[in-house]
Order: C-alpha cells, then sequence, then structure tokens
C-alpha cells in the first residue's frame, strides 16, 4: 500500500483533469433546464467506472433521473463495499456571488488552502468526493490491491429528495447486496483534525395553516375583537419552547437517546473556537437549549425551528389587514430513538390541541427521516479509522452530523448494512452556496485513504 | 323643509342617473393606469358642484390628484359648512367575485333591501355619500332654503394616504375657513338604529426585521445553535400581549381614556347580535382583552395586530432553512388622548429592549395619526343628531368607530374646526370589496337628512 503516494503524485494532473470534465457539466437536477446535462453526467460517471476497472457498468432507467450502477466482483467469498455518491448538484444561484463562474472548475489558493482549492459547483457536494471513490478503484485496480468486492451506487436526485433511489433499492435486494456501506458526503472537523460522521438527526417536516375569520378584514373594524390568524400563530409558536428553550411538546423528549457524562465530555474535546464561530455568522451570542454545548446543540438534541412563515400584507408601503389565513413551515431534527412518524403525530395533535377559540388549525406533514447512528465498535467504524489513522496519522474523531441524508436509515432497513460516513470536506467548503470548492490536498487526501478503509474492512471481516 | 320629500321623489330618476354617470368613471386612484379616469371624475364632480349652484368651484392642481373646491357664500355673517369627501374609489379587485362589473351600476334588490341597492364600485365609499351633500346642496339653492354658506373639498387620494390634501389644508386655511366640517364616508349602525360616528381611533403603524445570522443557513447543521430569526421574531410579538390580551408595552395604557361605568352602559345599549356576528366570520368564538365587549374592543380600547409576516422559505414543499431575516408589519389603533409618535416610540424602546441576545432588530415607522372624538354636546353633534331625528324619526345612537381617518384630527389641529362623521352607509355595503353597494333609500334619506343638518346647525350658531 506504501506506492499508494506515488501513484496519486504521477498521476494528479490526469486525475484533476477527469474530475474537472465531470465539474463541467452543470447537473442541476432541480432545474428541467439542466435535464440533457444530468443525464450526461450519468454516462460520464458510467464511464469513468468502466475505465476505473468495473466489470459491469449499467444506466439504469428510473422514473427520474438514472442510477449508475456498477460492480467488480473478484471473489464471492470476500466481503462486498457498496459505494454510494451523487452526480447531480445543488443550483449555483446567486451566480453573482461567484468569483469563478460555477461550471468552469479553477483552481485558486485561499488562506485556509496555499496548495490550492478546486473551485466548482459539486467540487465538494458530491462529484469531487464521489469521484475519490472511482479513482481509488481505479488504483487498487491498477495496482493488484483490491482486496474486496466492490459496487457502486450514484444517483442523480440527491439534491432533490432521492426518490428514485428509495424505489431502486427496495426493488434491488439482491443486485445491491453489500456488507458495508461507504458514503463520501459529509465533511471533517479540520485537515489537522480527521473525523468521521458517526451520526445523522432525523427530521419531521411539517406545515401549518391558522384560519380565522372567513375572509381578510379592516384592522380597524375588526382589530381587537377576533382572532388575528398571524397573532394566534405567533403565539402558538412561541409557545412551543419554554424559558430554557426545551420543546413543549408533551412526549417530544421521551424516546431521546441521553449521553453519558462520559461521551459528552468525549464529545467536547473535539476543538471548536466559539468566537470564531459567532464572528463567521457575525452575531454577538448564540443560543439554544439551556445545559447544552453548542455542539450539543446541534449534533445530540433534537430541535424545532422555523423555517418559513407568512402571512397578510407583504408587500410595500402598509395596508391595514387582519388576514383570514396564517402559514408556516417548521421542521424538528430528531436523535436516536426518535421515531419521526410519531413526532410527527405528536406535533400535530400538541398544535391542535393548543389552538384557541376562534381559529381553526390544520397540520400538514411534509416529509421526514430517521435519524441515524453507527456504532464506534462496528467493523465498518474501525476500518475507516484504522484508514484515517494510517494517512492522517491521528485517529479520527467520531463526530455526529447535526443534518439528516434520510437515505441512509432507508439503506440499513432495505439492505441490512451500515453506512460508514468517510467524508474528506470542511464546513468552510461553502456546499449548497457560492463558491464552493474542495482544496486539493483534501481531494487526494481521499483518493490515499479509501484503500486502506477497503484492505482493513476485509481484514476485520475475515 | 316639508317640500324635501317631494322634490326628492320628483327628481330620483335624475339624481340617480347622475350619480350612475360618476360611478361609471373608474377612478381607481391606486393603479396608475385609471389615471385620466381619476381626473375625469375630478371634472364630473366639478360640473355637478357648478349645476348645484355652487358660485365657484375650482379643480385645484396638486402634487397628485387634483382637489375640487367649491363654495356658496350667501352672507359672510351666517356659518360656514364645509363638506369633505372623496371621488376616488379603491381597485375593484377580485373583480370575478362581483356580481355585475364593478363599473357598470346596476340597481337590484337584496334580502336586506328589497327596494333595491346600487352596486358599484364606489356606491358607498365615497362617490354616492359625496353626492348626497351636492344633491342636498342643490336642492336647497333650487327651493331657497339654503340657510348658510357652504363649501365643497372633494380630494381624489383618500385611498392612498390623502398626501396632496394634508398639504392644501395647511396651505390654505383662510380657504378653507368653516363652523364646522360635515363627512360622509362612514356608517349607521342599522337603517333602524341610526347613529351618528362620535370617534375614530388613532393608528401607528410599524414594520420590524429581526437579524440573526449574516447569511441563511442549513437548518440541519445550525439548528439548535444559533439564534432562528423567525422563531424569535414569533417569540417577540406573542409577548407584546399577556394572557388577558392586554398588551405588554410599558406605558402604552398610561394616557388611554376609560370611560365610566354609564358611558359603557350606554354604548351597550346599541343592539348587536354576537352569533350573528360569529356566523358571519365563520368563526366559532370571538376574541380579545378581557373585561371588555366586543363591541368596546374595536371602538374604545387600543389594539395590536400584526398586519403582516414573512420569513425563511415560502414556496412550494420543504427547505431547511434558518434565514437570516424575518419581518413583519405591526399596527395599533388609539384611542383618545394616545399620542401615535408617543406609542411609536414607546414600541421600539420596548421590541429593542425584548430582543435577546444573537438577534439585532430594527423598527421602521410606516406612518400613524390621531385618534378624534368629537363631544355629544357641542352644536355640530346637536345638530346633526336632530337632523337625524327629523328624518327617521329617532334620536341617533353615538357610536365610536374603531377605523382611523387620520385626515380628520388634521382637519382639526389645521383649521381649528371639529368633524361631523354623519353616514349614511351600513356595515354590509362591502366598502373595499366585491359587490359594494348602496341602497336606494340610504341614499334618498342622506339627500333628505343633509338639509336639516343646515338648518339646525345654522340656528344652533346663531
Amino acid at each position: 500500500m506504501d506506492s499508494v503516494g506515488d501513484y496519486i503524485s504521477k498521476h494528479k494532473p490526469r486525475v484533476l483533469d477527469e474530475l474537472f470534465n465531470l465539474l463541467k457539466i452543470p447537473s442541476v437536477s432541480a432545474d428541467s433546464a439542466f435535464s440533457q446535462d444530468v443525464l450526461d453526467a450519468a454516462e460520464a460517471v458510467a464511464k469513468s467506472l468502466t475505465e476505473a476497472g468495473c466489470d459491469t457498468v449499467e444506466v439504469c432507467e428510473t422514473q427520474g433521473y438514472p442510477i449508475v450502477f456498477a460492480e467488480k466482483i473478484i471473489d464471492t467469498g470476500l466481503p462486498t463495499v457498496l459505494v454510494y455518491g451523487h452526480y447531480d448538484v445543488q443550483p449555483p444561484d446567486p451566480v453573482e456571488l461567484w468569483h469563478s463562474p460555477p461550471f468552469e472548475p479553477v483552481v485558486r489558493q485561499t488562506e485556509l488552502h496555499p496548495d490550492g482549492a478546486i473551485f466548482a459547483r459539486g467540487a465538494s457536494d458530491d462529484k469531487g468526493q464521489m469521484f475519490m471513490h472511482v479513482k481509488a478503484l481505479e488504483f487498487m485496480v491498477q495496482n493488484d490491491l483490491l482486496p474486496c468486492n466492490v459496487k457502486f451506487m450514484i444517483e442523480g436526485e440527491e439534491e432533490v429528495g432521492s426518490e428514485s433511489l428509495g424505489k431502486f433499492v427496495k426493488e434491488n435486494h439482491e443486485k445491491l447486496a453489500n456488507d458495508i456501506i461507504l458514503i463520501s458526503d459529509t465533511g471533517m472537523i479540520a485537515n489537522d483534525v480527521p473525523s468521521i460522521t458517526t451520526g445523522l438527526r432525523g427530521l419531521s417536516y411539517v406545515e401549518v395553516e391558522v384560519t380565522g375569520p372567513n375572509r381578510d378584514l379592516h384592522s380597524g373594524l375588526y382589530g381587537g375583537a377576533v382572532a388575528n390568524p398571524i397573532n394566534i400563530l405567533t403565539k402558538m409558536i412561541a409557545s412551543l419552547h419554554d424559558d430554557n428553550n426545551h420543546i413543549t411538546i408533551p412526549g417530544f423528549y421521551d424516546k431521546v437517546e441521553e449521553l453519558t457524562r462520559e461521551e459528552r465530555d468525549a464529545m467536547a474535546q473535539a476543538p471548536f473556537d466559539i468566537s470564531a464561530y459567532q464572528q463567521a455568522l457575525d452575531i454577538d451570542a448564540v443560543y439554544g437549549e439551556t445545559s447544552y454545548s453548542t455542539n450539543e446543540r446541534n449534533s445530540i438534541r433534537p430541535t424545532l425551528d422555523v423555517n418559513g412563515i407568512w402571512g397578510g400584507y407583504t408587500g410595500e408601503g402598509a395596508k391595514t389587514v387582519i388576514p383570514s389565513k396564517a402559514y408556516a413551515k417548521i421542521s424538528m431534527r430528531l436523535v436516536p430513538n426518535q421515531d419521526w412518524n410519531e413526532i410527527t403525530e405528536l406535533f400535530t395533535r400538541h398544535f391542535q390541541s393548543i389552538a384557541p377559540e376562534g381559529v381553526r388549525v390544520r397540520v400538514t406533514p411534509h416529509h421526514g427521516g430517521q435519524s441515524y447512528v453507527t456504532p464506534i465498535d462496528s467493523k465498518g467504524y474501525q476500518a475507516a479509522s484504522k484508514a484515517f489513522e494510517a494517512t492522517f496519522g491521528k485517529i479520527p474523531v467520531p463526530k455526529r452530523n447535526g443534518g439528516s441524508i434520510p437515505i441512509v436509515p432507508l439503506f440499513e432497513d432495505e439492505l441490512g448494512s451500515k453506512s460508514i460516513l468517510m467524508g474528506f470536506g470542511l464546513d468552510s467548503n461553502a456546499i449548497h452556496s457560492p463558491n464552493e470548492h474542495l482544496a486539493v490536498w483534501n481531494f487526494l487526501k481521499g483518493i490515499e485513504t479509501i484503500p486502506y478503509f477497503y484492505k482493513y474492512f476485509t481484514e476485520l471481516s475475515s
């Protein structure tokens, strides 16, 4: 395995060139104007997997964008690693805030990355990280180092909800059979603090509608005498947190996994600069649940946030209206053992129960997903930990991520295997934002680390 | 004066025809596409005032739409009545809800008005009511019954804020000099319960902006750890009312005029059917300040209503965003002795003081106006009361109106005279809504009643 670094150095210009060709395709899944580009990206990924040495490569049709499936089976007695990633990207808007065009990748130095970073939409999320796996396979095949079987499942609808993938997984248990799922679609704490994501929060997303009078009313003639749906909605939403910022929905915390003092102390070892955090967001204080740190609040604790609110007159100037209706979109991030369907029900029942007389309330569930945890004593986690140690020279820190990837718990439910979230990006990579990038160093380090995962996972499985 | 009824009966077809010609002009001041029509309406009003017998009629240019000024001075030793009204109308939208085109007036029977009502935009607000005064003058001139001097000031920007009128009044004290201002731009309780509006509420209208992080954030990665401007805004707004729906702004009630038990008992005599009220609005309960009735809540008590709220993602589906900013438009209706500038300041100071760490708050005053009260022992009120009694056969009920006409307190400040709000419409006339109308009976009753006001006001002033 010592030749990994040499091989990568030697082939670096070509590898970057190949990645750039993929990044040049504006495969924006959310905008149908780019549908041919999304299809082109699927073909490009398929071609790269053939070139990397897969035996079978299929572009599988779905009701939406295709799923690229590929495999190289060297011995059915050996373990199988299933790599998941996606070739679609977020819209680049607002384009005017990019310092270089989002689909014309360039390498530029930055303060954090003096050796250069690749700037392009998808550089980190997820073309760049997904392509690490393609190149790592090429390396293993070329150097006869592939220790086990490998499958790839690369989708084109991750940024729009992975609808086709859910169906594909449910219908293809045998084709997708594996021992471990490997995903690089998250980040590390820092280049000198490698970390592995061990948890994702679940999600319950609802829309609420409060209806008062049957029509908009003049606030002079009716103000003070009838329930104003906006005032009521603010009161109802405000009541969902108490003075300690605990959520007040009865039963909400009943199943929440409580970490031990030891686990929390271990988490607290991860380096975190609160003043840099506040400065980056231009806020004078953080805000959240009493008795928990910032890192705990956005990882191991469930939350409730209003993501959108609207009602009444929102144009220029003034209109003295009491609207008939007011609306909000509310999402709850959930932690292990909270079931999103149950939480959605608890929310709905509670929200309706707190409506005062004079209004009617409707709650519409939008979607949701379960939380996810990888035990750090599992073979998959141990293999990833040892792989990082081999290339970073440090044991990585296990880290809960506050976000949700609803497809990951579905993989476990359908395929019975755990996912290892081995990401090489950084929080500062501006994914979903203008000037998304990935340091060249991180890109190459990912390619270098992945073969070690295969090696250790195969060893630990034997 | 007994000939009033006869004269009106005889000329009814012509008078209605003249009103219809005025109603046919779509003088929508809010929409510049109708600007020529607004100008045409001014000319039509001027022409009708000349025909009614005014000596001087001017269409006075302003920075906006013109103000029609007219007068008939019979003896400078006699009192002068200044009639105020407006020839502009609200937009007719939504047009599809009208049962007949808004600018093609027709008389149709309704359940409440078996003798027919005039359906058209402006039928009640205010062309129909303003035109009563033009025709009442014609009647008095034709029958040699005009007992005093009269001036007319009819504007074309009432529905968009009366900006030019304020300036015009300030610059024309002498021209507009008068002993009483007469306005028909409000309503009565019912045709068998005549009433005179003795009070208008004041208004303070502000916009608030809550800023959290300097950019929109992913609710998975930051949810629970930073102040979400929407959650904070709902909390801040909710805290503006206590559990009894009293407003919590310190000092807010300090100057509120408290009515005596006797006054409140007198108000409570006005007929009011709470179940009909709830049914008309399709609500199962009214809502408001503890210890006050519905009629008190929307007339003699100050209120605080959110007229608009917005922030975050409000489109279709779901987006897991914590927005950087959230906004609301908030208006307070004020009662006598509350100064709107002072209340705006109290609100601003309080709202900023309740902002938690982690957000910044900006309050922008939009506009406002003072409340207004006409004492029922004044000559103007007494003249109006006797006029109603003469034609309705009943002493009218004094009634506070919950709305605001900011120009009325300005008239008093600038011209030193009281306004008498002698309206002949009904709440059910759907002003500002589709199918605005005015019963023919009310229109004719208005023309019949107005000359009595002139008569009694002149007598009481001598």
